[in-house]
Formats: C-alpha cells, structure tokens, sequence
C-alpha cells in the first residue's frame, strides 16, 4: 500500500494498519490521527485490534507539557525503593526503551475507560496540541487527571532516527499528513494463536476492511532521504 | 446468583462477573483468580469485556513487595513538576481514589501485550505469593519489570470496609474461596452505547455464557456481617 494511500486516510480520519517490521516487535497497530477519534473508533481499536489503546505524542509536545517517561518518573521517586529501581526496563527484548509515559484521563471523564470516556481524552490532547494559548501546560495541568486510563507515549525526540517503534511511526506520519502529532494506536492480536497478529493475517484483514496496510520499514527509507 | 455458585466457579478457574453497585461506578467486571489464567482467559477478557485487563493484589503482598499506589509515586518523583501533581486523583468521579500502582510485565515477556505474555505476567505473580522464600521481594524485584503491559492495583488495607471497588471484592471473594488473593478483572463495555455495559446486558451474557453474575452488595452485607 502506498504512502499517499495511507496518509489520505488518516486525513480523511480512517485507520490504517502499521508494521514496524520484522526485525523489532514485528508488530501490525490499528492508527488513528486523535484529532478524529471517536468512541466507535475505540471500540473498534477493542475488538479488532485487542492490545492497549494507547496515545502517542511528539517529543516537543511531550516537553511542552513538562512530561517525562515513566521510567525517567520511577527512578527519582521516593515512594519506589532501590529494589523496585532494579525492575525499570533499559531495553525491552526487541531492543528499545519503552516509551510510556503517565496514564491520564481527561476531567470530564467518569470512569476512565469507556468508548466515549477513551475517545474523550484522547481528542482532547489533540486540541490541547492546536490550542496557540502560551498557558498550554496550566491547561493540560488542570484539565487531565493522573493515574487515568490511557497510556501517553512519548516518541523519541529524533522520531526515526532514534527509534523505530510504532510511537515514532505514527507521529512521523502525522507529519507528512499535516496532521498534530497525537495518535491513538492499539496493538493486533490473535486470538486463535495467542499471539501478535501476523502481518498475513493483519494483510487479510486490511483487505477485508478496506483499510490501508503501511510497511513502517517504508517511512525508515523516506526519513533517511532513501 | 449465590455466593457459592461465585466461588464453586472461582475454585474451578473459570470466570464470575461482579458489579460494584448502582451507587459507584455501576460498573461489571469480569473476574478470574491469577492462578487459573491462561492466554484463553486474556482473549476473551479483551474481546468479550474490552476494558482494561489489570491485575489485583491485596494490601499484605503489595507491602511485602514494597509497592505503593502511583499517586503516592507520582507525588515524590523529581520527574513530576508541581504543576503536574496537580493532576494526580484525590477521589474519582465515583467517589474513590484509583487503585492503580505501576505497570509490569514477567521478564520472559516479549512485547507484553500478547495474550500469552499478560496471562503470564498474572499467573507468575500468583505464583510468587505462593512462594514461601524469604526473598519475595527480591523474586519480584529481578523477575519482573516496569514500565509494563498489565496494571497493577492494589487493594485497600481495610478491604470492604475501606473501599467497594472491583479491586477490593474480587480479593474478598479470593479470601472466601480459599485462593491466592491476585486476581485479573476487566471492564465490560457496550459496543452500542459505547459507555460502561448495563447490568441488564451483563446478566444476558451471563446466562448465556454460563457465567455467574454477583452483585458485589452481597459481598459488603456479609463483610458487615449482616
């Protein structure tokens, strides 16, 4: 599937389905550009896709809002002790750092975690990225609550050049797109195998669904000016 | 549905549903004890339920192992500005403080996410609070890591009578049915309405999936002892 193909989807606010390759997770994620979210999307990232639904941010975003990763956030905390510390993840086994930041849910939330709830969060740090007040931070501070219900990634600060994980794919393709760099991505799984979804079987179901099927290691080439 | 059905089907390793209350959340949980779960339990948690798939603990072993709730986390990291602690939960929109403390994943976990990878990372902490070593801490300390894939919530020290969360009368339920008090539950939500599953629809799945439904203001009459 072209890049032209995938990115006049994400404007159009549809999903597309991104490979990071086969050399790291090997991982086929659901991706929505989170200014379009909506609860049917999330429910749809629920029961299609299956893994965390997550919300990626860009590195200057990220910094912006004074965010750190959860890793940065455990390893000065008083309240984790030098055992815990030993726990923190250098490199996952497919060798990145992870890219977890807090969990947040938006004020006006009641639960956390139902389709509207997720989709409402979600949406609203995309118009908390678009918002040109300089007290962008005062809001985010007073407008979402922490432990939430949806994950924020932070991607690396030099996107692909640092990192080639689904966080940094999708806010690079929100980039070429024109879009703000907050997307909601969610990992596919398999419930016969218990396992990732296979990228045949994530093909097949990219065809099925009309939705378009993007190769990440395509992005890694284009990035590199290749 | 009677207690003893609830916990017959506990001690079989099969799933009940639990409703909090109409007063809280008004929110039903899928349920299953740790010890049980397979990869199977975890697909179906996602496609059936849809919530977040967490993973329960009771205040003895998470202060065994040193853990304490992420508020408390947040609030002493030096990696978390003054205007981020703000952000940090007192009380829900329920009424409750969150349960949540980090996320982890068992150390033979690839990406986490899978649902062979989750049922691990619960089962093995099932398994670590069987263990009678000295050393618990030390176990979990080099045998899982963070930030990870299943969230970790702990369960209030006064049980019932502190807090009517899932959290806490999936635990209860745990101390009843003579099981290991690590227990994975899931919100159920409604693909329809795209909030929280009514309590009418979670009864019809119940029946027709053969599962018990518990209301969990049993389980706060008798923790009473009324």
């Amino acid at each position: 599937m072209s890049l032209d193909e995938a990115l006049t989807s994400l404007r159009r606010g549809d999903f597309i389905l991104l490979h990071d390759g086969g050399k790291r997770e090997n991982e086929v994620d659901m991706v929505v550009a989170a200014e379009f979210v909506t609860p049917e999307h999330i429910a749809r990232m629920r029961k299609d896709a299956g893994g965390l639904i997550c919300m990626s941010i860009n590195h200057g975003f990220a910094s912006n809002l004074g965010l750190n990763y959860m890793h940065e956030i455990l390893s000065t905390s008083q309240n984790f002790d030098s055992g815990l510390k030993k726990m923190i993840i250098g490199t996952a086994p497919y060798g990145d750092r992870p890219s977890f930041s807090i969990s947040i849910n938006h004020k006006d939330t009641f639960t956390g975690i139902t389709d509207k709830d997720r989709a409402l969060t979600i949406y609203e740090m995309s118009q908390l990225f678009k918002n040109n007040k300089p007290d962008k931070k005062e809001i985010f501070n007073s407008n979402f609550r922490t432990p939430g219900h949806v994950p924020l990634l932070i991607a690396s600060e030099g996107l692909l050049s640092n990192r080639l994980g689904h966080t940094e794919m999708s806010i690079y393709l929100m980039k070429l797109a024109g879009l703000s760099p907050v997307t909601a991505i969610c990992e596919m799984l398999d419930s016969q195998t218990y396992a990732a979804l296979s990228t045949k079987k994530a093909q097949e179901y990219a065809k099925n669904n009309a939705i378009p099927y993007f190769d990440g290691t395509e992005l890694v080439k284009l990035a590199r000016g290749n």
